[in-house]
């Protein structure tokens, strides 16, 4: 089955319900963006383009892929401008209604000044978190990051020194229903995204099916190798000449979800388990980094484990 | 002035007169590219992908992009399928020749399976002829190789190994404008594209004009920095980190014309010029063989001395 | 002229007077360098590591460069470990000062534990001054950040947030000389290395020389290419695939110091001014960050404006 | 146990037996270089740099590694010039006999100038074999490619164009055992590597012991990820974000070998499986290419199916 990151039951409910409404004195106020995937046949770009052009949008950026011409999926991110949007998004939602019912689409429109809103989950290490903190500031991950919940009290300071609420809730086998429990409730209608910034405790199917959006997860190593716990020890121990990063949608399938980006480091037979851990930091920073920022600009759609990002 | 790379006076018949036609047989005979120009303005996309519709294609591939979508300049590349192309690309280009009037379009049809024609300068380094030869073959950069012009027969053997014509031709200071009259006669009507493959002479402006063709270079150096004849001279001088090579079209001002692809390695302060020298050409062979990919793919459009390449 | 990064004239005085000496728990403590640098002639090797075998070191990583075997100039970076190494100092610098002048060295010998003293310049931009910050809290910059002064307030709140003094000193044309002595004031007999984290002010030759400590400056473009102040402008312009970041030691002589470290990272058409000033904050961050590391770790050596980096 | 890269039983005499002498003009002649391993202890580079200079060497590279420098396992590289070096190295190497039995040292001294004799097995896919005879050719890798054999016919006038001794030995299961005796008895005597450049067939462990040189394999993955035949249909499957290729000492047990050199290539979801082997390709080519060079040079060395590479 296809899914959408960041879906959600009724499509443009989910923002007005969630996402912050910047001034409208924000250029990116009139700022559409149409993310589309249905069976691919001729016709779609058409119809759609038509529709935009209708209603008096002009198309700033198109990107389409098409896992099969004959047969396949078809998906499509088109981004437009169209004076008025927040306005006038009603009327174009219903008119895109009759083309995505004609094609069997599942789609989603939002506005880009729309910013998604995120909690992070952290353990001890901050690097991950503190690069999504700055980024966020300086505009380059567009979210708003809602609230840190760890582990451990290790970043509190940090996060509360940013004027972002820190929650601490310990987790340990006993305790795992009961602090997910709490998180929830933390989440609950709250976030529509989470990300796990080097969170080292392993999340429940039953949590991820209770929270119900997307969650961002960062793994030390470059998937498929490695997957596991202590990925810096077994590369040292294997020989290898590069590590990586590899940040992925998080599934029941531990280390199996979807791969939204990747990256490495050259190393070399000097580099000690800890130098590893030390260059590895590096990476996963700017590869969550970068997951998370095309993640929130509606730019990845997850298609049979499997994801499309027109970055 | 927007230029398109390849472009020529009349649109269609650039390719019926120019290009390879293979067999039937060839799946990249239904596949047709289109690239257009024009003011950026709305409609565009809907009317181009209206008219691909009712004429029964498919897009497969659309990529976009404008300078300013108020006033700016609109480029657009659809790559569809359209089962009997070859016989029915007349009526597609009738039709589409309406939408350029009124949109005040430059744009070009071309058929994927057609192979631009192009010769090869070279002087005495063979790593960027090769490195061509071989991706010819291997269809990775599709394009017929026709002949390969040298001011030195260092390569002949090499050349001729490969069933493709080598013409010899000295180049002095005093007999630059005959040894261009007779490159201009080997290459008149036989070839769309020149590249130079580290050609060590500068072609004269009158060459340049009356070829009408685009040529395409290699520089040994990240433009703009370490322009001219010796940069890894200079770079070892300089004492830079980095060392790169820059494809470019080529324009009557030296080492000016627009970047169509870049690329660095790593150097220390180890290497010697003749290291740099050594290190660059692995540079140098696969920045030359992208660009000339994607140029020969109809993916790069020239706009005000900079390139949009749909890579 | 040979000189060293770093270089005093009295060679362990320098650090009894200026390092931050850890307890003596520190492992790093018992790790002693050597840095060298004298006409290249057979024996040096020989005759440094008999001289640290007779001292009882063991030699843990040794890299050595010669500009040329014969008449060249040789460097050495040898690592050692000797316990009790603070105690037995001074007898082996007395060991080293014979073998020094038979072989007309320049040299220097640390203790790794001993960390350099630094004070960061900045104007608005927090991006370079975070990235130091962090990444001497974390231990992979080796060195005390002393001070942050700046030109203006933007980043006041920030620096003492993490405990770190920070000096308001604005800089016009006619109050640079007051504001220079000012900040040498600041500096004096405070610190051994000033990072310009994008400073955008000129330091003034009178400046350097009151100084008489090696500075940082991070560059945003890959010089030489675009230097001035406004590289990424430039580029936009050029319409270049790449752009970059050059960490390097500031000369009397603009952007032209010898260069440390320089990265880049590929753009394309579609990179607006902003996108190229946002992407290359990135690289502007780990190229400063490396050749800052490197520096206070002494694995660099300044050498007719090169640097040899034992990194 | 301690194995280095290129070993034989008697230290000496294998170059005498096995290597091309070049003239006595060539400026290598007189560059030598010692690869040593033993157990860590204070006073191995003084006793190794001591002799060298007795016998009149001048140390022109050198590079060391510990493992850990309280017990572990010492590696040290020296390059030396020495003049007249294949009439001295006799009498070089009978010191260092003595040094090496006081440390109980692995070690090997061979000259620069002496080419290593080797053997490339192919399977149908040219790449990286074109890239060793282009690179042996440059002088990059510094070998004689003695003779290239294969189970295809496919390469068979290409790489007799380049006037090399082609053998077509067929391979199936019940033929193994015969078509390796023939490999064998082609390699006896003439080669001291194997090099499989996309060499479809498994080599039995009788194989691997009756040759008893090395053999170098380029696996198109980024071992471990994807170890097995079809790496980039498995890669596809996955959705990673980067493909990579691993340059590796085959042992008996198959792609899990010391690793020598790893590199990768980002790709995206429009990447097919043709597409991610095309990309790849390229990939192969250079870490295998890399790999061997390092290898010919004496720059590599197995410790534990790790390598040291000192390049």
């Amino acid at each position: 089955m296809m899914i959408m990151a960041s879906q959600g039951p009724v499509v443009h409910a989910h923002y007005v319900a969630g996402s912050q409404h910047p001034g409208a004195d924000d250029p990116r106020s009139d700022i559409g963006r149409l993310l589309i995937s249905c069976p691919d046949r001729p016709g779609i770009v058409a119809a759609v383009s038509r529709c935009l052009y209708e209603h008096g949008a002009n198309i700033m950026e198109s990107q389409q892929y098409s896992t099969n011409p004959e047969g396949g999926t078809f998906f499509l991110l088109v981004e437009f401008h169209l004076p008025g949007l927040a306005r006038r998004k009603a009327a174009l939602e219903l008119a895109m209604s009759g083309i995505a019912a004609a094609f069997s689409m599942t789609w989603r429109m939002t506005i880009a000044a729309d910013r998604k809103r995120m909690a992070i989950f952290v353990s001890r290490s901050d690097h991950a978190l503190r690069e999504l903190l700055w980024r966020a500031e300086a505009r380059e991950v567009r979210a708003d990051i809602k609230m840190v919940i760890s582990n451990h009290e290790t970043t509190a300071d940090l996060v509360r020194g940013w004027g972002i609420p820190f929650h601490y809730i310990p987790v340990s086998a006993p305790t795992r229903a009961q602090a997910e429990a709490a998180q929830l409730a933390l989440l609950e209608g709250q976030v529509e995204l989470v990300v796990l910034a080097r969170y080292m405790q392993i999340l429940s199917p039953g949590f991820l099916e209770a929270f119900g959006h997307p969650i961002i997860n960062i793994h030390h190593s470059f998937l498929p190798a490695f997957a596991g716990g202590n990925p810096h020890q077994e590369a040292a121990e294997r020989g290898v000449k590069l590590i990586g990063a590899t940040a992925h949608y998080v599934t029941a399938d531990l280390d199996a979800g979807p791969i939204i980006e990747q990256d490495i480091v050259r190393v070399d037979h000097r580099c000690s388990v800890d130098d590893l851990r030390r260059m590895g930091r590096h990476v996963e920073r700017s590869v969550l980094a970068r997951a998370v920022g095309w993640h929130v600009d509606d730019r990845v759609i997850v298609h049979q484990n499997k994801t499309i990002v027109f970055a």
